[in-house]
């Protein structure tokens, strides 16, 4: 592993370019290979010049979460995005929106009759430049309905001048141990059964989206037209631990130093703690996670318990602890949250910072 | 309760200016009652106009964690800041604290003679100027050192040049149910112990410094000098489910809208999915919170899951399920890493938007 460069202030964030840029030649890869287009999830990132590495990888256009982020991608000049959410508009969301339709392709997800009314009547006559997929839920329960009722959402989408063309779904459910290859099955089966009966029912569906990143090598191209992978690009703790990517995939850390050191006793843990907290790696801890995060240089080591500014690492009794002052890289659970917590960040290749780009869409969050 | 302003897009911040003044004062008055110096931490708000409350009210300055935090305070006027933490210093930032301390009194914590000494070195002539406080473990096993070893650590920062004013602990096993008036009597000993320790040894201690929002009421006057709460401004539903606060004393929540509705059946929970997820409210769930945070308007829901961008939120079978579109507001489970996501928020009163302020200190890691 290379050194934290010393110019860096910790705690920072810092991106991998070269593995970065591995990572998203094999997406693109595997997207090929499989015949699915990629759109990648521009939330994991939120920078421009890494949509631009995207999309000159082969990449169709980008998938965001909010109108916000579409904007800010819309001004850098990306021309196809498509914004994977039951959006609920309100007059102003309605007039971004709109806004945003004459200057790039949008398409937005839709999972009821009412959500897809309203979006008609606040979208007035800008309603047909916009395309319509209705979200399915294939497993993961969150939004989205069965494919048993797509066909009455696009029908009411429809006869409300909107513009359907597809189906999508997040198979979320793909994030547990053991998951994702049961949930990419689900995802192929609901896509599949909604795209059946949408066409059957006379609509004309060219998109069929689908993917995330522990199922992006899974995902079934034959019901799927296109993958949504996020994550892929930095790998994070929840990947590694999945088993979805290795130590030497992950292209994103958060160079901390050890600024508490105790040997410990037996009412008190051997631990170090880190100024890195959840304010910069972002607290998120899925039950199946060892930790708060990993170590990238000590996988021996479990990040117990994470506050503000202070990550406590234990460390096992036959493993030296770092020395007070000693820089570590810490590898954050869910890498997408810890980028939506700085405006920028250091760019580094062979151990020398090499630029830093603005975490420009950073929360964007309506 | 207030309805959401119209001019409100969801999801946003919103702080309600009326129960937030009644929150301040309130505290203002436990901290005179008991005769203690009242130093709140700034990291929950990191809001210049909020600080100048705490001050009009009789705080004696303020509590940051960061260096970062400590610029941005004292570019506004503020002149006595207390960094609770123990800083490991690099050239750059000893550069930034010695120019902070020619324009504010500036104290910081440290935990061992290595890093006491490193942060002497680094400052050179300018270690005269800050005050140390050697940090105190009172049972959180953090950071700090037991009172045993308090000696030790201030005579090597006072040989070093630097000039200890005494000791500081933060009690935050307080945070779990059942564990606040226990925390606080471990907070009491150990301030006590350690300062008596060092006014054996030679030192002047004219600085006890403890305290935390669940232990606020609770922090022994015997021992202390002042206190450091930070979340009791805002109330967040930590707070309210270890009963520190009442519904009525939450001063910020998180404007959402319903954008998915499902009445749920057998494989499916009755639920809808709010617009607001972890990149807005938080993702910090400590094992005995009930959810995800809370709805201020609906006590009997639950959010069971929360991703970036959707909070699911579990609806009881007798209670009817909002319908789409519906406007809530969210409590967070950890108001200060809430208020971190945001730029700005909107500050209402009577349910009209009044003033917008800028989160300035967000986001200062380093």
């Amino acid at each position: 592993m290379h050194a934290i460069p010393d110019e860096i202030q910790t705690p920072e964030i810092v991106i991998d370019r070269d593995v970065l840029e591995r990572n998203i030649a094999r997406m693109a890869e595997t997207a090929r290979a499989k015949g699915l287009q990629l759109r990648p999830h521009a939330k994991t990132h939120k920078i421009p010049e890494i949509a631009a590495l995207q999309l000159a990888a082969g990449a169709v256009g980008l998938t965001v979460a909010t109108i916000g982020e579409a904007e800010v991608f819309v001004e850098r000049g990306v021309d196809d995005i498509f914004i994977a959410y039951p959006l609920w508009l309100g007059a102003r969301q309605a007039e971004r929106l709109a806004g945003l339709s004459t200057r790039a392709r949008i398409a937005v997800g839709t999972d009821s009759v009412e959500a897809a009314e309203n979006m008609a009547r606040h979208l007035g006559s800008a309603a047909g430049g916009i395309e319509v997929l209705v979200e399915i839920d294939s497993g993961h329960h969150r939004s989205g309905v069965g494919p048993g009722r797509a066909v009455e959402i696009a029908r009411a989408a429809a006869a409300a001048g909107l513009r359907v063309t597809g189906v999508f779904t997040f198979p979320g459910h793909g994030y547990a141990p053991g998951m994702p290859v049961e949930a990419a099955e689900q995802e192929e089966r609901a896509l599949r059964e909604a795209a059946k009966l949408l066409a059957e029912a006379g609509f004309e569906v060219s998109r069929a989206s689908g993917g995330s990143t522990p199922t992006a090598a899974l995902t079934g191209a034959t019901a799927a037209t296109e993958m949504r992978p996020g994550v892929y690009v930095f790998g994070d703790a929840q990947q590694f631990e999945l088993e979805r990517c290795a130590l030497g995939d992950i292209a994103l850390t958060i160079a901390a130093t050890v600024v508490s050191r105790h040997e410990g006793d037996g009412a008190t843990p051997r631990r170090v703690v880190l100024d890195a907290g959840s304010k910069i790696i972002g607290g998120d801890r899925p039950a199946w996670a060892t930790g708060f995060g990993r170590l990238i240089d000590h996988p021996e080591a479990r990040i117990t318990a994470l506050s503000e500014h202070h990550a406590t690492v234990v460390w096992p009794d036959d493993s030296e602890l770092p020395a007070l002052g000693t820089r570590l890289r810490v590898i954050p659970n869910h890498v997408c949250v810890a980028v939506n917590l700085v405006d920028s960040l250091a760019v580094v290749s062979e151990g020398k910072v090499v630029d830093r780009w603005d975490v420009a869409a950073r929360g964007k969050n309506n």
